[in-house]
């Protein structure tokens, strides 16, 4: 039947000696993803499309819970529009795509491609909100964003036009808006932590790198194998900059006009390139059960024709019962290629169980299961596949937690400059050191040592304790943040 | 509490008087969409996405069941690609949106907004499709395309981006081509009709009227109140006229390299534009059940204080139920607004069934429910609330039934120009007449009588019988196209 073998079609370097290709080779040749023709932009086989896809679901049964609704907004911004808030459009400014034609007209007023929508969305809150009785208002818009990039693309985490959703909504008091927006990085971490088995640090950016506009960013950082911190999702507090910046005002209950606190927050298929690189190994992809599109291929193997029939019958009907389970199943019955060949393709793939069903196994009425993480294989009655769903479970749990060991193996403290660099300039990693606060010392820690404040961690882990000096100017610490090389 | 009067919010026009103002005021108005402020532009406020999540859904399932995946596509196509078809870009070329400059820099290959995703697609297809194996190929994709409307736009029928999926799928003979296309018809005759209560014709479109780039379009068509069809739905089957532009090409089980067949596959959100214009009366909406984004509403009605308790629990335990029971539901306890101003409130936004609990019903153990269709009130059980399910499946039935009703009546007969052209000038509607087949005819036809041959229905309604004369010439008569002035 030829085809071609393993070797020609299977990743062909090592994750732990040149990672940046052996990312690139796990997101191509196992499916996910593929270069579109536009520099930077990337298409979704079925794969990663079902990947996001489970993401969304987990995220929308979230979002609805919280009172959230989706909704929709064009990709065309007027210029004008665009410009309102001044500190905002120069933000994006450098990396916005404009339509200057439509047919063979010229546009008058140029039109960006959303490079994220506050603009759009608040210029229509100022329509919709009036009143008291229309707060909070709440709004989720599953799109795409569009940043011409100029630094080096990347599959997923770097890319021109990128899936992702942003939430946005308006309260009619400060501490309520706060409050949403801190609800939100829980609920990123969760989802992050949760479905894509990837730990993070939640916690706030500081001023130097909150998003333009805001008058503070929260935001959930994880690292990679390759020491490098990558921001999973942000969730920024607006106050009245942009209510104020696009007249979304409303009468309070004693009738008097004020302008709404506002929120956003986003996060974007990061979440899939993160997913990749925390959890892959030589062989491909490892995929969480609760986002494979498949969570277990069954292999029928025979070696004659006539046991071809009962062993394809047996994993059918195995198949069956655990559709039933609700478990997300592919029995393989190619027969073009061997079963050498299709272990190792789903290998690949990242399934995250294969379930073997020889002659032998109808035979004794059981099948052998194979966790894609490694490990023993086990017998499964062929009758009863309840185990199946208990092993996706342990999987999903075995997954999170030996993230959190690399994520705590990743992740040191540092007390002076000299240490951050050092830890920084070798294995990388997230670099606990106490700040003073200064807007100096944090340039010179990303000038000097390449690595930038990704967060200062929530709660006691972010704060500088009593007599604790700053790492790099020796005065008075403030803050314990999270420093480190970032993608 | 004051808060506006039904008078200030309701819909000011009767849709027998001015059915385009009752259209944009019923689609404003009930929430479902606003106007964005690009020209042709429109943002979806929560329940207009709901209804489009929920086509979503019951064509996502459908789709899978045929094998097709989702993919992601991105927005921007280089020039060069787009050209690569000649006859397609020509067609295309007067509506693209053209992205000139990139930040600061202008753009090499201009690129062009999505106007329909035949070129990127087959552009991958071409690196995917190696052998007979990779073939079938189904593919989904939900996004918006853009096209620079130079018409009259109106919310859901015409806007410069709109929501839609566009499948494309290539498959290694024609007849499997050719069945498919055939196929994806019938999947969208089934959501239209089962789905949104939209009655429709399918057939094929003349050549005139084809998709550029394609041998043949097929399409489903219906007839709004005000005479006009409108196209909800196109299935091309593509021949080899793009898998030669774009190279798809795979090797055949002996060995020999041929060009795939193709079929490309749309509908869009005017399936929603149809279902406010077939379904909706003077006060506004009315909603098939199957895509209400509320179902259900429970209104309390109190007049004091004591009475107010027993009668918000009563409806949020009945509400309780219905959920359990798979209905969508929506408890309107808002106190600063009149039960009468709800009743208006829901009665625009189109729910299907409006549930009273008032202190009377609460003695009673029932609750009064009324349908949005009309009708006599049915008292239900508070305990007991499986009657709802089976009024709202009543309801759909009732819904299409009504539409089929008059899509019957909006549909003639007509044997001579003459009459075609009276019959376009008079009510409009959809007018069955035979054709000879010639463009000229169907020429004469558009230009003086202002009626396009919308669709040639399938099997013997759009045949010519023996004897018949071609309505235009006299000649001998080859089809039955049905005729319409279209939006």
């Amino acid at each position: 039947m030829g085809g071609k073998g393993p070797a020609d079609v299977g990743i062909t370097v090592r994750k732990g000696d040149n990672f940046s290709e052996w990312y690139t080779q796990a997101v191509v040749k196992s499916g996910l993803a593929d270069y579109a023709p536009v520099k930077g932009a990337i298409v979704l086989r079925p794969d990663g499309y079902s990947v996001w896809e489970s993401v969304r679901k987990a995220l929308d049964g979230r979002l609805s819970r919280r009172g959230v609704r989706n909704g929709f907004l064009p990709v065309l911004i007027p210029e004008s529009l665009l410009k309102r808030e001044g500190e905002h459009f120069a933000g994006f400014d450098p990396e916005v795509f404009w339509v200057t034609r439509a047919g063979g007209s010229e546009v008058g007023d140029r039109l960006a491609l959303r490079p994220t929508s506050e603009a759009l969305a608040y210029s229509m809150y100022s329509k919709w909100i009036k009143s008291w009785r229309d707060l909070p208002l709440r709004m989720n818009f599953w799109n795409t964003a569009l940043r011409a990039e100029i630094k080096a693309t990347k599959p997923f985490l770097r890319t021109s036009e990128f899936l992702w959703q942003e939430g946005h909504t308006a309260h009619a008091g400060r501490e309520e808006a706060e409050a949403e927006a801190e609800a939100m990085l829980d609920v990123y971490r969760e989802v992050s932590e949760e479905v894509l088995a990837v730990p993070v640090v939640a916690g706030r950016k500081s001023d130097a790198e909150k998003f333009v506009g805001a008058v503070y960013t929260s935001a959930i950082e994880a690292v990679m194998p390759d020491g490098k911190a990558l921001q999973m999702g942000t969730s920024h507090f607006l106050g009245q900059n942009f209510s104020k910046a696009f007249d979304v005002r409303f009468l309070d209950r004693s009738n008097a006009e004020r302008f709404a606190w506002q929120t956003s927050w986003g996060v974007s298929w990061r979440l899939i390139g993160a997913m990749v690189m925390v959890h892959g190994d030589d062989k491909g992809l490892v995929l969480p059960p609760r986002v494979a599109p498949v969570q277990a291929v069954l292999v029928p193997i025979y070696y004659s024709g006539e046991d071809r029939r009962a062993v394809v019958e047996a994993a059918e009907g195995a198949a069956a019962l655990l559709e039933e389970g609700g478990v997300r199943v592919h029995v393989d019955s190619r027969e073009e290629v061997t079963p050498g060949f299709k272990f190792h393709d789903w290998e690949m793939r990242g399934v995250p169980l294969r379930i073997e069903v020889g002659p032998r196994d109808v035979r004794s009425g059981t099948a052998a299961v194979a966790r894609r993480t490694g490990g023993a294989k086990e017998d499964v009655p062929l009758g009863d596949m309840s185990r199946v769903g208990e092993m996706l479970e342990e999987i999903q749990a075995g997954m999170l937690e030996a993230a959190r060991k690399r994520h705590a193996e990743l992740s040191s403290s540092a007390s002076t400059y000299g240490e951050i660099r050092g830890a920084a300039e070798g294995g990388g990693g997230l670099i606990s050191a106490p700040w003073c606060g200064s807007p100096e010392c944090e340039r010179k820690v990303k000038d000097g040592a390449g690595a930038e404040i990704r967060v200062i961690p929530r709660g006691a882990a972010g704060e500088a304790s009593g007599g604790e000096a700053c790492a790099v100017c020796g005065g008075r610490a403030r803050h314990r943040p999270v420093f480190a090389r970032g993608y």
